[in-house]
């Protein structure tokens, strides 16, 4: 990371490293594009009513004053002043609703932006982060048929980075009603607490997040025993989960005629439909995870973390969820389903941990030297010729002597350095790398493939 | 633009509207890493006194303030506290200084990225844009043939994108020296206060920028029209613009032994030299424009303005200049060059005033139909098959009647729609344009090179 990083939590990338974000940032859009995604930009502020209105981040929140309203910010409400996006679904929900006479449902978009995080400065979190989503929001309805395709095209995404850093990547998946019918059918009432408490297992424990079940939800022992057996769970496909789910109901006395059960039995079916069809599609890429609850309270159904091989410290690096009431419009509903990738997370896993870094700091393939700054037209001249022609091209900053020029040249991983011809003779160029020097035309010369493009490298 | 801009000054574009910033985006990315620039993105927010050190816009400046801190932001200095950044050009320095050890100069970077303005509301001002920025710095010393070269580098960039809409540009030139020089040869000493007011030119005319001079920079009625008159300066090339300034100076009494004169002499030779180097490269593409001032206070030679053809109300789209003392650290200095397009609102008119589109919404060429909503794996396959080559494709959303799904590929511009081949027959893929529909396999079959990709139209 830029040594700088002189403001805690505000990461800068090295021109070296930026060429692996940029990298990230260009392969993921080439994946959601190939499938079908449009993308959109939203403005970084909304109001503070909308930042306010859902998500646990609410209380995460940078709010903007402007320079001459110092000493006088607080006599606007803060619903009503302007805060910074602390993820990219609020922002989401409100240009639908704000657009969607213009827009065609199901509206499947794709986003990469920057997000803020209004906390107090801490080692190792990111106030200011890029995330890559991908979402589909219907009109009304959306089928959910989607709920298995976007955490399919997310892996695929990160499949692609693969070649950059980025280890193996598998989505767990669960269900909200599946964990809300369970808990109600055993009879506990404060769901939003009990999945609060669930998603602490892997940072505090199954020993302490049973304590906090008694101490903070008003569970009985047996009944925060139950809570944790049902996040145990595992299973190979639909029909196990299923049967393994009635048999954990039936041990709980939970009756299946009741509401409960059924609320749960929509969300197995659901994550039952989204474990079989992935495991067609790509074996091992999405499975079951009953122990997935997902922080933001806007989720209403699958709910989705993702984690890399061998990288169980990073924690879920592609998060998301089906959530039914984000968006509204008087009567209209505009349900959705979106994950979110973690990007700025996962570039400094792949330059910190997988060694990642641009093959050259420098995207030209080529500098060009200069004799004398009489004759910089001639090398400019030269440099115009292979630009025409696609190839990425620097001129000597001075006229220096040629070891300084080709050292400048090096310092920058440019590959070959151009001789104009003096005197009568043709141009030459120079694999600095092997020394090999060669006559050259500008008007017909390639770079060896592989010294083409700058493109980037593992350690 | 989307019908929200529901926050005055935040603009956000439609999904058609936004593919012609994103190809915006690309096509300046290109050309300027085919010149050999280096990518950075720098943070959003610089600390208060950072962003108060230089520049006229020091006073639109957006604080942040933690939602937690609400009532208490005060408790610190308005130079400790965090703001937006409101140029790229003052990250830049400050990223430079902090990362010097490990950069290469001269340092070669493209940036492209919002900006805020914490301004008042009020009509068609943005106070979140993007620019795009070019700018070489050096480490103690810049060779001014840099001075040219990014000017000519943005019009390189600006020519791209005239297949897009966007009007023939061109650069206007001055050098801060050369007014000094001059302004201090008249006897005048507060040179940002005539600057100042020579900037204003264009907006109020010059009778009311004489009578200015005359009120706030306490200078004479002759001193006053001799400043409009070096405002009034044109030259064809080099010679002549050193030919009609050392006319202006005797017509004044400015003597040529005096150290005002040689400073105004250092400014001419800078934009004589632009002026001839660049009509040789590409003639009309820059000029001297000897009224160009530039608000922001940070340039100490060189400072540009860029107008489109047909386009004066717009006023510059791509501004910048030498700025000799915005870095230093201890005794050493950074200088720099650059130039900044204003991209939101050269995108604004390509897509108001041009008519710019996108060819389509959907990047997807192919939407793949769905017979029955149990077949839809089918399909799926059919789209996985034509995106591992590449071709970008969507699924009907839900197994409706055919015309409700081919309406779909309609509305989002998708130019063919295909239909898995149902009891034994092959796919077929029918031109919903044409009409024409034949035998297809997904293994092989190309789209018309026309359709295959989303692109940019003109009305």
């Amino acid at each position: 990371m830029a040594k700088g990083a002189s403001i805690s939590g505000f990461p800068e990338w090295l021109p070296s490293e930026r060429v692996v974000e940029q990298r990230v940032i260009d392969t993921l859009r080439k994946v959601f594009e190939l499938n079908g995604f449009i993308g959109i930009e939203t403005r970084a502020v909304e109001t503070g009513a909308s930042l306010l209105k859902k998500g646990e981040t609410s209380k995460e929140i940078y709010l903007l004053s402007r320079l001459q309203e110092v000493g006088q910010e607080n006599d606007t409400p803060v619903e009503e002043r302007l805060g910074l996006h602390f993820d990219l679904t609020v922002p989401l929900s409100r240009y639908v609703v704000e657009n969607s006479g213009r827009l065609v449902f199901p509206f499947k978009r794709w986003q990469i932006q920057k997000v803020w995080r209004g906390e107090r400065p801490q080692e190792g979190r990111f106030r200011e982060f890029v995330q890559a989503d991908v979402d589909v929001i219907g009109e009304g309805t959306l089928p959910d048929h989607y709920e298995v395709e976007l955490p399919l095209v997310m892996v695929a995404a990160l499949e692609e980075l693969r070649p950059y850093g980025c280890p193996k990547a598998t989505v767990h998946a669960n269900n909200r009603k599946l964990s809300e019918g369970f808990y109600r059918g055993l009879g506990l009432t404060d769901i939003e607490g009990v999945l609060r408490e669930i998603d602490k297992l892997d940072k505090i424990g199954a020993d302490e997040v049973a304590k906090l079940l008694v101490l903070t939800c008003g569970a009985t022992e047996a009944q925060a025993a139950a809570c944790l057996e049902l996040a145990d769970l595992t299973a190979a496909d639909g029909a196990q989960l299923r049967e393994k789910f009635d048999a954990l109901c039936a041990a709980h006395g939970i009756a299946t005629d009741g509401e409960a059960y059924a609320l749960a039995i929509q969300g197995l079916d659901t994550l039952a439909m989204i474990i079989d069809k992935a495991a067609a599609i790509r074996p091992g890429s999405v499975i079951a995870d009953l122990k997935i609850a997902r922080g933001l309270d806007y989720y209403t159904g699958s709910v989705y973390e993702t984690f890399l091989d061998g990288a169980a410290s990073l924690g879920s690096i592609c998060s998301g969820g089906r959530y039914d009431n984000l968006a509204s419009s008087g009567s209209r509903k505009y349900p959705g389903v979106g994950l979110s990738i973690g990007l700025s997370r996962l570039v400094s896993h792949m330059l910190h941990v997988a060694g990642a870094h641009a093959s050259r700091v420098s995207p030209a393939a080529v500098m060009v030297a200069v004799w004398n700054e009489d004759e910089r037209d001639a090398s400019d001249a030269i440099a115009a010729k292979l630009r025409a022609r696609g190839i990425a091209v620097d001129v000597a900053p001075t006229a220096a002597k040629l070891g300084k020029q080709i050292k400048y040249a090096d310092k920058l991983g440019i590959p070959y350095v151009w001789f104009p011809g003096q005197d009568g003779a043709g141009d030459e160029v120079k694999d600095i790398v092997s020394g090999e020097q060669s006559p050259a035309d500008a008007t017909s010369w390639e770079p060896d493939s592989m010294s083409a493009r700058q493109t980037v490298v593992l350690d």
